[in-house]
């Protein structure tokens, strides 16, 4: 049996209230809940802002051209969930860890599936341009044991800001990118180039919005991570370059201060000729992960 | 000179304030203020919510289909706007007024602005479908002064609940639209038919979200208003059928008490023939207009 509507008219004051008491016959109570919070929120937000019925109206013109900014390729909705924080926020709610273990942050677009597995030392760059560098470190159990047979799918932009996907034909297919396994050690270690930081798309309605906000379109330079292994709450993740010049000021909000590492410039000549570099320095990232057990 | 950005990365905790800290530098004040606000409560709404990956990609999708279902003919942010009941919220508060004035509800898509003028008393169904009504009252100021040379402009449906710009080539054009002006005695009246409740349109992801919550789409019985006069405040709003049975369930809140008319069955003759009809009754609606100076 339906559940009789409440029979209340709108004011300006029970006006949430009112919306909310139609959805009383909804069979789907999780989209109730949500339409709930969701109804209280924006009324609270529009009584805040007191629009103008001017202003009202370029807010529906700015969702209506991310609507048709977005197509198969392109998903400007996702883009503005990015820069209002919302896409780390939905994030951060699903990736809680014990304190210690390895935090979450966003996936971003430009993740393949099927990038090769390598050899541990393998250089993923694929066309010898940029800075040499070298990445290493373990992954180790929130006791501090190492965790062998980790898998680290590793993918990240080249030196000018773009990933292969971004410039098929220009870079090679599969630049920068490639998995690798832990030893038994717990440890892995790569090479490739320091990557650079860039800018998100920012020739649509959130470019001009972030325009119109004082803010920049970049992300700092960064390495993307996907850490798995059965047993352990799968980690997605970045490290980040602690010189970028946006470090502090993320388009997409996607540093958090346990991701940010260290970018060492070692010009010993010996330690080049180890790691098999033949340059006059090589950039050194040791970074630790560290995974918590699945839940 | 720019103000420094703070350094402050993103927590679970923090979220907000993190990303509103990233428009310090806006020049557009207002919209610093706006985006303060929608930020600080769409975090409190996720926070709450706890979306899954999967459910925020739900909602991202229903807004990209909002957004493509939307061109220069239909509006669907407008008519989600509209069952939120924020239309209505932005419409309340652009039009406070002092207690006693007629108050305002949703302008809706369906006004024309070159609709005829006429004497008072004309029927303005042109095409005799429908239930005989006679439409009369007064205009009056706060304080029950009548008011006279008030352009009274009005439009509604049908007896099948369809404007005469959705019908085209089946009601004549114009058909129960009119302007009017009020006599010395601040009086007005004309003819017209018992307009009938409709469906907004539903065929979108905006009616599959009222679906999903058992809500239905239909509006009921109403007659559309803008109430002019320069030196008072202009009324747009509409007066309802009591008896309408979505009365106390509007797809998109318009009804406002004050706003709820009385629909009288006449079957006096002598009644019947003095208004110009020639059926065996006509529904009779007295409803006065409170206008209230400009500010």
């Amino acid at each position: 049996m339906s559940e009789e509507l409440p029979k209340a008219h709108f004011t300006e004051e029970n006006s949430a209230d009112v919306v909310v008491g139609q959805n009383a016959n909804a069979q789907n109570a999780r989209l109730k809940e949500v339409m709930h919070s969701i109804t209280h929120h924006l009324h609270a937000a529009i009584k805040e802002i007191e629009p103008t019925q001017e202003e009202w109206m370029q807010a529906i013109m700015f969702l209506t051209k991310t609507g048709h900014m977005s197509d198969d390729w392109r998903q400007e909705f996702i883009l503005l969930s990015d820069v209002l924080g919302v896409s780390m926020l939905v994030d951060a709610i699903n990736s809680r860890r014990p304190k210690g273990a390895s935090e979450n942050t966003v996936l971003g677009p430009f993740h393949v599936g099927d990038a090769p597995e390598y050899p541990m030392g393998t250089n993923i760059c694929l066309d010898g341009k940029g800075d040499d560098m070298v990445v290493r470190g373990r992954v180790l159990d929130v006791d501090g044991n190492p965790i062998s047979g980790v898998k680290i799918d590793v993918w990240q932009a080249n030196d000018e800001g773009f990933y292969d996907v971004q410039q098929k034909g220009i870079q090679p297919d599969f630049n920068l990118r490639g998995v690798f396994r832990t030893g038994d050690d717990g440890s892995y270690w790569f090479k490739a180039v320091r990557p650079k930081h860039y800018s998100i798309p920012a020739d649509g309605p959130v470019g001009a919005l972030l325009a119109e906000l004082g803010r920049h379109p970049f992300r700092p330079a960064h390495l993307h991570y996907i850490i798995s292994k059965d047993g352990y709450d799968e980690v997605t993740t970045h490290i980040f370059d602690p010189d970028d010049i946006y470090i502090d000021s993320d388009s997409v909000f996607g540093v958090k201060e346990s991701l940010i590492a260290d970018f060492v410039r070692v010009e010993d000549s010996d330690r080049i000729a180890e790691v098999g570099f033949d340059g006059l320095f090589y950039w050194d990232v040791e970074f630790d992960f560290i995974l918590a057990p699945k839940v």
